[in-house]
């Protein structure tokens, strides 16, 4: 593995942990009410898209990066319709 | 411009654009509480970092995406301390 791949790992890695600090903020909030479910999903099916480019172009760094973004967006999408059928119910 | 290339680019275009809704969303109501700024400021540095690794890949897709991705992430980072300022005069 050469430098630059090695740094398109780290800006993937950075790229996708990015929402984990969102999976545990909503999760101890129980709230997703702000965040916009237009947001994640435009962004899931684009990370989806992007596995399909990094596959073409050969790009392991892409192909990986993607799969565990597209992962991580599902859970924000499941948490948002799981915490704001709740906020319904309260407001 | 190769079928693939325009695929990253519509990848592109889908994981950038993204973030409008949320832009819009906390524009409207004013509330950006429930996002996390840990988040928005993890993906801006991935974001930057992406499009150093797109100039060495000579990935005009990577490129161009991860610039425009890094300005709106940057637009809700600043909307994240404007509102949550106000926020924390409400509560």
């Amino acid at each position: 593995m050469d430098a630059w791949t090695l740094m398109g790992f780290v800006a993937g890695s950075l790229t996708t942990s990015g929402y984990i600090p969102q999976i545990i903020k909503g999760y101890r909030t129980k709230r997703m009410h702000d965040v916009s479910l237009m947001m994640v999903s435009i962004l899931c099916v684009g990370m989806s898209l992007w596995i399909v480019y990094g596959i073409s172009q050969d790009d392991l760094a892409l192909i990986v990066s993607n799969i565990i973004g597209t992962t991580f967006l599902s859970v924000l999408i499941a948490m948002k319709f799981i915490y704001n059928g709740r906020d319904r119910v309260k407001e």
